[in-house]
């Protein structure tokens, strides 16, 4: 797979439309769960179908990365786990901290999909005393003062912020100052960064307002 | 603005794309928040550069729904949030229920930004009896057997799905059956369902996953 390797070397991920990466994360759960399942390849169009989308979609969003596919095979399916784990960088493994221990806080610090996929949430920092120095699913919290240091100390790269809108900037701030690389942002309010560091927003109300788009506009005739 | 009338009968939510969609949540944020700060207009460049896109891409996006601007003025903010509102379709207002009441079902019945945004949650499901008939933020948490009646009598139309990955398919199904139209599905794991039905797939780890592409693949020499 030499022009594969060819391509990722040049690869800049500001190239690469975010749907695209969106499905490659699709595609990786799928192929791992055909491949627990027994089955050694899969074609586009079987793919594809298991995720509603076509064939073509499949094969234009791997081009993106390289040539992947077998002449009357198709995909070997452990061959294109690892290839997507490579272009997503999660062979790379990440020490992940939490910011805010409230449900949210806790229920990232309690989600399973995370350390199988190279993940490992390695500390949750929270401004309330009394959640200091407890551990959550194994985690320890620590205070929010001791951010810079534990980030180094742990070598956090990635972080994930479940504080109140209103303290979200200066977290934000804060991690990236102590040398994070990349925050995925869950409090509802946008997010100023430097351009060297990358930012997801998830914000709740979006994903209802998705929803309510497509129900409200399924109908031609509304 | 009788084209934007025009345009809106006509509009399937299948021929936008959903990072269009995406978009417009972010817009009518920031149009809410310059409203409140007492701006009556913004230009799709200042619009752009607060968002971090350039103004020939909001005036795309926005140009799929109608025409919104202003010559020599811009957008009226007041307006536009309107017009977004109406196009998201939240406008219309949304009962919602959220199915599984652990730690991100919880957070997901505190969150903040729901009823602002035109969705109110009017109940809650959860197969622990101890959780059943006590009441989180204010919601009823009802026994998941309850469903069907209980979607019918508070007229529910878009579900919540927190609950574990292994419960996720046959919590859909009977969301389905009870005549839910759209579903934000939280647990990690991929759901079937009929075409009629609207699904929005939030995977906690695919975040990460986006981070950890682009930190991955931030520079061209990796």
């Amino acid at each position: 797979m030499g022009s594969s390797k060819r391509k990722r070397d040049q690869l800049d991920a500001r190239d690469v439309p975010k749907a695209v990466v969106s499905r490659l994360s699709l595609y990786l759960r799928e192929l791992r769960r055909l491949s627990r399942s027994g089955k050694a390849t899969v074609s586009s169009s079987q793919l594809g179908r298991l995720l509603g989308f076509t064939d073509a979609q499949v094969r234009k969003d791997l081009a993106h990365f390289g040539h992947f596919g077998h002449p009357g095979i198709g995909y070997r399916c452990d061959e294109l786990v690892a290839a997507v784990r490579g272009i997503l960088g999660t062979d790379l493994g990440w020490n992940v901290a939490v910011v805010g221990v409230g449900d949210l806080g806790r229920a990232l610090l309690g989600y399973q999909g995370f350390s199988s996929d190279g993940f490992r949430i390695v500390a949750a920092f929270e401004t309330d005393q009394t959640k200091v120095g407890t551990s959550v699913d194994g985690v320890a919290v620590y205070g929010l003062e001791r951010l810079a240091n534990v980030v180094h100390e742990r070598q956090i790269q990635l972080a994930m912020i479940a504080v109140p809108a209103s303290a979200a900037q200066v977290v934000a701030e804060q991690l990236v100052s102590a040398g994070v690389l990349g925050i995925v942002n869950f409090a509802p309010v946008t997010l100023s960064l430097p351009d060297g560091v990358s930012l997801v927003a998830v914000d709740l109300a979006t994903e209802l307002e998705q929803i309510s788009f497509a129900v409200a506009n399924r109908n031609s005739s509304r």
